[in-house]
């Protein structure tokens, strides 16, 4: 096992969670071949960190891409990968499956995570799977009815009232004292489970772009890494240009990459209805800035009013996602991409999770004897 | 095309919706072979009554087989079919899909649906996928938060006031007249796309029970006939046994059946936490009675304490299932199945849809600077 921190260059050979410098580490970047396989985690076995739990899988990944109209006005062709159909709807499943199985063969009992939305609901859930006791940190703020959906799985669920911000530190520093395995939203194994998005697109095309939306950061380095080990495998010949995606009321990282700075900054007052996508101050925020940079990639910012735009149009496709899955959609119209690119969208996470806040419709009224009419 | 009742016989070369005896009607059986392909619609062809508009498809089907830990108090092998990570998080896409290619095919420029849950939604995500029009009747009973999740979509969602019971014969009736095609819950294509469920279960492994959900009763024949027809095509050496799993508060057929009755009745003063199992007069009762009876199958019903249970044991393995799919892990306890049977209990929808009604864990409260003592 061998990580090394993407900003100093130091090395480490046992998993820590972040480097000496305050930065996230990574995995050095493996190389392989692909097999045949019902599961990603078996067609890329060579790239996994950890031999992945095929036992204890919910049948995370694998996840449909899917063809878009919304490309056509701006001559794009566009394909959506679906990731609200993960077992717990959301693409964390992939990170949380392979971290989980680290944590259970490296002898923990208990893992945990800091978030109030779809990654507390996929540690608790994949932690009752693997015989595990689940920590979850969540917000002051986080409403019960959303909580729900993360307590049914049987993890301690607890509200921590104080500065969500130092949360995210604070847990790695006291898990590490009390043997608590904490699996955030950048813990280097859940990076390395977010390669198979990359790894199953390129299984079927060949993308000119795919857009992230980003918040911590883990997602998109987790799909940069994936591509970066195909082509360094040899399985791709050209590197997609990956655009980071932030929503314009919480945008740090674009921010700097515009400024040209070489560090993120916090992100003051943060405010967006894209609550997934919402952090002010990404952990992994200047590791994603050296890729942008490194690689002439891009990160675009969009309003609200854009994003719920791009909800609603989602779901008149089918594709009913939450407000920060569709920020890539709402890029669109921002980013001018060539006439014919190849073009893909993550969709990070279902809207069934933020249904208060859903684009709704109308709803009529009728009587049975008047249906008839009601019908026409 | 060629339809069959399967209560009376009487053939139809037109896709009727229901036989004149009043009775619903089937495609007469298909047979094949199967091919190599990513999808379920692919590796079937042969078995399709219309053929797949592949182009549309939202990746319905091919859904995870998930083995669980919930078998072994009873000494069977357990599996869950995980049908909660389709497109709209149900079954329904599965059947919805293909009724919405024939509609499209058919000339059809609106289609309809009498459903308040899952199939609402379902139906309103194709039809805005597929470009169609949707008439979507929900009863005055439903929710606004439930709708939202149905009108989100962009169909044209009804609340209509007097009998739902009437509302199923009625949308028919005056979906014929005025060109609205209803994929109303056995609707015979709606039953062939439910037969991949069946197929893909073979595909992995060969199953002695499996443990079928049933309200109107259009789930239980789309699985019998996929079986049934690997069967008739030597794919498969045995059929498994199937057992329809009905909520005590609302079990006509289980009733029925244990009475040694012909005929379904309908069931007065339904109640039960299942609701989307509980049609007190299902549509395809008296088809699913006979197929209990022909081939030696069986039906059981299980309470809602077991019902809630099953529930919160399913969500601790990390599958957050609504009441009416946790039936089929519930109706274990009373089933006695032979030691080491291999066992299917199909997952049929997402816990999001019904969250009011989860059964949720406790939530502490810490404040930041206690945050050790609380992780203890």
């Amino acid at each position: 096992m061998k990580l090394v921190c993407p900003i100093c260059g130091k090395t480490y050979d046992e998993p820590v969670q972040r480097c000496e410098c305050g930065e996230p580490v990574e995995f050095e970047p493996f190389t392989g071949e692909p097999y045949i396989g019902k599961t990603v985690w078996e067609r890329f076995w060579d790239f996994w960190p950890v031999e992945p739990e095929l036992e204890l899988s919910l049948g995370e990944g694998d996840t449909p891409l899917v063809r878009s109209k919304l490309g056509e006005e701006f001559g794009i062709r566009l394909y959506l990968k679906n990731e609200t159909v993960n077992p717990t709807w959301s693409f964390k499943d992939r990170g949380t499956f392979l971290a989980m199985g680290y944590a259970l063969k490296a002898g923990y009992r208990a893992v945990g995570t800091v978030s109030t939305g779809n990654m507390a609901a996929s540690v608790s859930a994949y932690a009752s799977r693997f015989g595990l006791e689940a920590k979850i940190l969540v917000s002051e703020s986080a409403g019960d009815e959303k909580l729900k959906a993360v307590s049914v799985y049987g993890g301690d669920v607890i509200r921590v009232r104080g500065d969500y911000g130092k949360l995210y530190f604070e847990s790695l520093k006291l898990g590490e004292r009390l043997g608590v395995y904490f699996i955030n939203s950048d813990n280097p194994f859940r990076i390395e489970g977010y390669k198979g998005i990359a790894f199953e697109i390129a299984e079927e095309l060949t993308p000119d772009y795919v857009l992230i939306p980003t918040s911590s950061g883990g997602l998109f380095r987790g799909i940069a890494k994936g591509f970066i080990e195909l082509h360094e495998s040899g399985l791709i010949e050209e590197l997609p240009k990956l655009i980071a995606v932030q929503a314009e009321g919480c945008s740090p990282i674009c921010r700097a990459f515009k400024g040209g700075k070489e560090r993120i900054e916090r992100f003051d007052n943060p405010k967006t209805i894209a609550k997934a996508i919402a952090n002010p101050y990404p952990p992994s925020g200047n590791a994603v800035l050296k890729l942008l940079r490194e690689f002439g990639w891009g990160c675009v910012s969009v309003s609200d009013g854009e994003i719920l735009d791009a909800q609603r149009k989602l779901a008149r496709e089918g594709l009913f996602v939450q407000p920060a899955s569709a920020t890539g959609v709402a890029a669109l119209r921002k980013l001018d991409l060539p006439e014919g690119a190849k073009v893909v969208s993550i969709l990070t996470g279902s809207g069934l999770r933020t249904l208060r806040n859903a684009p709704a419709g109308e709803v009529r009224e009728c009587p049975l004897e008047r249906l008839e009419d009601c019908l026409r």
